[in-house]
């Protein structure tokens, strides 16, 4: 039976990527030894990691305008560190936006680290909004944001003008919208959703805002080590970067991010359309805030849940269980997800309105 | 053509790994969904993730002795920042044994940290031997040393004996030799040699070492938090994970350490008498410290390079060049390297002495 994989990450990629880095693994480029047994400096695989950092930039539209692209190893969590360390100066002070999980992670790292700021929050209705007003104290170091809440289903599409470097998490929907990324002054995201499996991290830093701390940096933390070293300061995580230049190859080919932003609108205004009509469910988040790539929803009457349940299952969907924070239901509907498979959630959702 | 692997790393593994790695990306134990797509925290990632935990205290025969394994990312260069964060006290200090380009990392992120003692360093001979008459201060909040030179082909054959915590970075030689590891405190490993792919940090860490610095630290780099969150604090680097404990797997279904030992006594012994039987080469690193991992060897009259090289690279011989800091060549010759393929280089060594 068709699966259709709604988990919130690592998530769903395209079938020809799953193919080709199946391949690599059993043999890279007709080599006859494995992508895992190469060195990482070899021709082959340096040339993957300079098209990788190549296309990247490419994509978001940053190429020639002074930004340089990383693809390092900790996940997301190790540049909840990073940051700080090489952007907020000694006695400095940064702000951060709460919006979720993660972002609450990001300030609670950044707050053991020095001065930080919380601008807003929606933490007192459990992130079901993204706060509006507010105001960035205009000698903050940067401003920090999270584009998109996995968990709560809320996504950032407005930022703040302002004039203090702005960095953003956008981990849940890099490469699934077209933004100003040029606004942006440093931007990372693991690349377990729509960018590859689990195991890197791509970062995307504006090479001006960096060297301005006065503060020593660890050698493994300093941005400015691993741009000298080009991505390579210490042994690179091949396996999955090679996975992600894959999906961005992917990406290119078919049409880039406007393309695919088209596609993620349609899959998520299908969505939000029968969570809307079907009396028996309910959004979780602002409806102006809900985000296009993880639509969260109730059932109004719990009692539903084991028919509802069953019902998905047997159409072959999985990964569709809400986070413990919210309950209910997630559908992540990445770039690789077809618009296909959101139509029989929907159908799913159809059949139990019918049986009820 | 067969190949023969024999790079420094990441390098080669199993070929049934290959195999299963392969699979599993395509198809995750006949679940319809790869690896690379499935939540973490999905039943069949946390027994992977538990098992491979579980795996490599067996094999170290540290299971039921307070220690604790941990998968993490960022590689072994940030375990050199993790160690200091998390085993140097306040105003305190640590000693290291500088013996090669890894340890001397290590120093160099330790120095930054604080008060760093260097007990003895072989690099004014370009660390052809390992230090062995050398004191470490009592008052010392531990003592850090590397097992295995990967670049140098030198390997530690005693450890100190003292009271301070010993602190070893393994990542070339892990799995490879029997030792008393509870005589260990804290080791760490990058994967990709005796492991697994590049991605993954494995951490062995007796537990009563840790929470006695009085010192802050950040959460990503707290053993602690990692240790409570069994490893998945974050998003663990799924695939680089997996194919580790199918590599340990392979590793205890052939008979573990002992076993495997014996099997690289004798490839060791095998490439080490021809370059001194050979009147062409000669090693280059000290007789009694030479490392059963990495044989690091050179040609007495370069003249016969070329000649040399086109001999290796017809028999299907790759990753042979030693590394700049060296020269010549390096043969790594790791658990899954047969020695079937060992004879293979001895054989290109005799052909280059029939030829000239």
């Amino acid at each position: 039976m068709k699966k259709h994989n709604f988990s919130a990450g690592p998530s769903i990629l395209p079938q020809e990527v799953f193919e080709k880095a199946a391949q690599a693994v059993l043999d890279f480029k007709g080599s006859g030894l494995s992508l895992l047994e190469i060195s990482h400096r070899s021709k082959d695989f340096v040339a993957v990691m300079e098209e990788a950092r190549t296309l990247a930039l490419e994509l978001l539209g940053l190429t020639g305008k002074g930004y340089q692209a990383l693809f390092l190893s900790g996940g997301a969590s190790l540049e909840f560190l990073r940051v700080p360390y090489n952007l907020m100066t000694l006695h400095g002070k940064a702000a951060y936006l709460d919006t979720g999980t993660w972002a609450a992670g990001a300030i609670k790292e950044a707050k053991q680290f020095g001065d930080t700021i919380v601008v807003a929050s929606s933490k007192a209705d459990n992130y079901t909004y993204i706060p509006k007003d507010y105001t960035i104290p205009e000698d903050a170091d940067y401003f920090h944001c999270t584009s998109n809440n996995t968990i709560f289903g809320t996504q950032m599409f407005s930022f703040p003008e302002t004039k203090v470097p702005v960095v953003c998490d956008m981990s849940s929907d890099i490469f699934s919208r077209q933004l100003d990324f040029s606004k942006f002054d440093l931007i990372y995201a693991g690349a377990q959703k729509n960018m590859g499996p689990a195991g890197t991290t791509l970062i995307i830093v504006k090479e001006e805002i960096l060297g301005k701390t006065g503060r020593q940096i660890p050698n493994i933390l300093d941005y400015k080590q691993h741009i000298d070293k080009e991505s390579m300061y210490n042994t690179p995580s091949v396996f999955a970067i090679y996975t992600s230049y894959l999906t961005l190859q992917w990406l290119k080919e078919n049409g880039g991010i406007t393309v695919m932003e088209k596609k993620n609108d349609a899959k998520a205004a299908l969505l939000y359309a029968e969570i809307d009509r079907n009396p028996l469910f309910q959004g979780t988040s602002n409806a102006e805030d809900r985000s296009k790539m993880n639509v969260t929803f109730l059932l109004k009457d719990e009692a539903h849940t084991e028919q509802f349940d069953k019902i998905w299952k047997a159409k072959g969907i999985s990964g569709l269980p809400g986070h413990r924070s919210v309950g209910g239901y997630r559908a992540s509907i990445y770039n690789a997800m077809p618009i296909e498979s959101v139509q029989v959630l929907v159908e799913a959702m159809q059949d139990l309105e019918k049986s009820v």
